[in-house]
């Protein structure tokens, strides 16, 4: 019996390059881009336990979930660490990152989310690049959430290790990730003796299996569906224009802030400029005496597609992020969010104006 | 390049045998099965060119816009043709049907459309079969908007000629249909000497070339990939359970009648009798100064997605169309429509209590 | 339950447009292009009935059984055929067809296959299109066998109603097939009263409703997943290269001859001439006393993927047809079919030489 | 743009689920099973490292490259590594395991490889679980190659630690993969302060986040393409049945050494003994003199598709691997690869009898 999924040609090294030089034009990277075979957890954990070890002194900006998560991962690996925490709601600044940095001589690698879905910040990369790269550190920076939502220039912005996943703004899919690699990162790489080798964990395998060889045989079969995914989404992003995608992800960033605040519910965004909220994520504080938790089951009872979600951990009472990305980065998307949130909060005896809220989306998108 | 759509194994005579058997035992019939390739208007022309000749009389049972088009291609085939017009905004009944039949005896062809998404009505076929069947006319019926909302059973009520297509209630593909055929039906096929043959639109090419050889050939290449959806969302509905696929398509259509009327903005179901309304689609009158194109044009401009379309030809002023199947067999989907109805209809100054038409989708829900 | 087939996103009015044209730049044709949702036999169907009618003189080539069906659905529409038969092993000429047009003034429609896959010609288009030219007629070509196969220039050569499908040198789905329609075969179909209307087989329904509305809105639902596979094979093709692909044809069917005779197991090819040889199907005569059917039988026992069948009608008894076209138009999809062929006649008692057989093979392709 | 691979709904966590429950039930295993997302080398190094901490001792079986990959990740995790080498060429018994483990008492991990790939051979799990269990030791399978293939029953064998990947007798996806856990490896893995925790290594992450909370959340965002491949796959299977899938390679096995034999060009199977060759691949040596990747080089020039490839490692020269697994495990495909290589080997001017070889291969399958 045939099946589109299966029996499918395997796919070729040349094939599987194409991707990869793909990706290297999104990110407008020099830099090697390896796609490793898993979620951007994968890279992530990667790259860390690559270019930290015992000696090493890292400055982990933690601004989000995956700040705390980097943090573990440095201490796991031996190295000293700094964490420069930010209330969540904000965006860490280069200056801090510079204080940070000026403190502590010896750090020598820093890690960074450029936006925390999870919290709904972003953070200003390009300026926070420049200080790292006077400094001299190694700057890895997770992407998942930024790339194809907002500008990415790693190579710019002197990013040695910038992680990328498709699921968030490209629309792709979770199963495949992509790191580009600094050349200096490879030399840390290779001097580090605690480096993954020989391990699903491994960069230092791609490039020497993989980039070394000239890209002729691949370290292991790959999960050649989703290449393909990631192919085909990369070609969708291009055929959009990246300019146009990135727009669309900003409008509903704007329209879902400013529809929140009309709503008059309540509802408070918890990054509190604007300028520092995230293209792919809105969080929201509700209003004192309403719990998040109870406010997302109310409003998903109708849809349980809905893109919404209570805060996690500290912030599950409080919190409520509105995900607006890939093909929920519309307007359509953005109103039946906050429909449903309004809903939610007139069930509370919260006075909502509904209306309010959809002419602000519109005027946003307008 | 691979790709998951492209070089695909033929399919196998065994794997379409195989397709035609899973829908067979979905409308519970011993008769042969034959699936075209094409979009169910195929088969439908092909029933009726098959069916009907000079000489015939057809009672065509004219409820919606399908209705006409079997008249037409009736009338095309020289037969002469009765036309039961009934107000679209009612089903038509057994009665109505039987006196037709006893005014002209000569009656040997008789069409019906089980439900018109179009008029949001939909027929008692057990009852009319019984007086067609009583008649002796060929009995053909078009399915393909019921199919797996409401119970079908073409075998139990006499259908000779039971059209069906995926892409409403099944979410599944539009490029190929089915169509069960009688014994009798076969043989007045073959009777007309005018008859299809030959000829894309036959059905007695499928019964030559492929029931009566076996099934070990197909006619022509088949449309491979739209045969593969069929057969994943047929086993889909397999999965879920019939019984529970039109039971959600039922209460989609309560809730948006019942969620319409709460609404107050002005709107009445187009179906008088609740028991007349298709499960697939609910058709809505818009209040009086209100036309409906514009209203559906302010209700899309949000979300383009939405299951809305705007009345056609002579309805196009003051129909709306809420359709509610497949995946939009849910009450999320039903509530979006009908707040997006709510909000358009606010803008025109109407009166509008979004809350009490979610209370009654989701009291019809539970 | 997702699945990769089911619950897309309707497949846009816009996108079908944009695949409509890509097949518009691979005929390199200026005229309409109309995308018919079924199988190539639909619109070959739909331009014979569009075109003929009572009172119409039709000059049929038959250079194949394909030939021997547009006679049938001419002679069907009430046409006065004159069948230009040519023995199949040859391609019919510009003169034979020149002489056939000056003996009867009154031929207004010309019927022609471009390249038979069933017998393993093609036709010296380009020429004949000169002289029907001329003459004033109206010239349909099949030319499913040969698209991405050889040159095909319908515009250039004068070819009216130009058919095509992807199920053979594309590599593609056979569901879907596409038709480029000149502007006085569009005149043709509008004055002739019984070309199709309002039929599954109507070219004039899509010209009234897609493309002279602007193509808005598809008459019908289409096929989607054999439309977004066509367009697959068309950006496979482009990425290839057409003439890469057409080299690629030649080379199979130069092979797959050269290969036959070195074999010298008593197997000539069908068609006396290289240059009337198909680039998609090589056809084979068995020697003396050697059952094509059995023989083919045999070969296909070791593997029954092979391209091999045994001649049609006629033919049943002394004719092997080699199919090389799409992915097995390559040297060693080539190569399998002429060994398991070698082997088959060797269990006969013919004398066989498989590796000049090969070395033919290899020696082509260098 | 729709595209069949974008945009899918996501996988929910109950779906997930099925799929586990589908590949226990094919294992026979009433063990946890765990899917991780990536190649079947992820959850075998996540197995090592969870297993193995200074102070373990382990018997690693080498019966080709993957024990060698095993033992290099027993001694990266501080164990003591007691390499049980056996000839490649032949099986490792339940005896010599056994007499492996009375020297060395203080085992308590035992790695194995059920059936290698590489060198062809396959080893007697049954047996051998019976000595493992008996002496104590946590004992991990790798089952990649032979799941699907021949009989494997984890639960019955005493396998704690069963590995399996869908890339080769299933026919599908490499990019998932899947391991049934026992009670003791769990403990086992809790106990070992060293055991990847937080890390895509991690095993115990999958029974803290996902198992140990009632499969209701995946700890990351899967690899969905990939999973309903798997599925796909599964259900091919078992729609087949697991008893037919494994006799099709079963024969696969048996034609390719007879007609290997058959061929009389001077190859010889590499592993001595039948009963110890693996269903999946078979490997051959080559005659004296002749370079085995020479020889490969050449059999692929005509079909590159072919499923034949040089020994690696040490076996470079001397040694071809005939891969017949999955859709090659068909009389077709090993007369293909027969075929290749002996017209390779006549090129070298070695006797060969293709005829033979042919009808060996056809004896077996009769």
């Amino acid at each position: 019996m045939t099946h589109p999924l299966l029996d499918l040609a395997p796919l070729t090294a040349a094939h599987f390059a194409a991707v990869e030089r793909r990706l290297a034009s999104l990110l407008a990277t020099e830099n090697d881009v390896v796609i490793m075979q898993g979620e951007a957890l994968l890279p992530l954990e990667g790259c860390v336990r690559g270019g930290a070890r015992p000696g090493s002194t890292a400055l982990n900006v933690v601004t989000g979930p995956y700040g705390q998560t980097f943090g573990n991962w440095l201490r796991d690996c031996g190295a000293t660490v700094v964490d420069l925490e930010v209330p969540f709601h904000t965006a860490v600044t280069a200056a801090q990152v510079e204080r940070a940095l000026a403190a502590r001589p010896e750090i020598d690698f820093v890690s960074l989310v450029h936006a925390e879905a999870a919290t709904g910040n972003t953070n200003p990369v390009a300026a926070i690049g420049e200080v790292v790269r006077a400094h001299g550190a190694l700057f890895m920076l997770d992407a998942v959430a930024s790339v194809a939502a907002e500008p990415l220039l790693p190579d710019a912005w002197g990013v040695d290790l910038c992680v990328i996943g498709a699921q968030k703004a490209m629309g792709g899919p979770a199963g495949v990730s992509a790191v580009s690699v600094s050349e200096r990162a490879w030399e840390r790489f290779a001097a580090n003796p605690r480096a993954p080798r020989r391990s699903y964990l491994s960069l230092l395998d791609w490039k020497e299996r993989w980039i070394d060889t000239g890209r002729r045989a691949l370290p292991h079969a790959p999960a050649q569906l989703e290449m393909l995914a990631l192919e085909a989404c990369a070609e969708r992003v291009e055929a959009d224009g990246l300019e146009t995608v990135m727009a669309r992800h900003a409008s509903a960033a704007a329209a879902t802030r400013a529809g929140a605040l009309a709503l008059a519910g309540g509802l408070r965004p918890f990054v509190t400029e604007a300028a520092d909220a995230a293209p792919v994520a809105t969080t929201l504080r509700t209003p004192a005496g309403v719990d998040a938790g109870e406010l997302v089951a109310r409003a998903l009872a109708a849809d349980p597609a809905l893109p919404l979600i209570a805060g996690g951990g500290a912030w599950a009472k409080e919190m409520i992020r509105v995900n607006h990305y890939g093909t929920d980065a519309t307007p359509a998307a953005v109103l039946s969010s906050l429909r449903a949130l309004g809903a939610a909060l007139a069930e509370t005896g919260a006075p909502v104006d509904q209306d309010a809220a959809e002419r602000a989306v519109r005027d946003i998108w307008r």
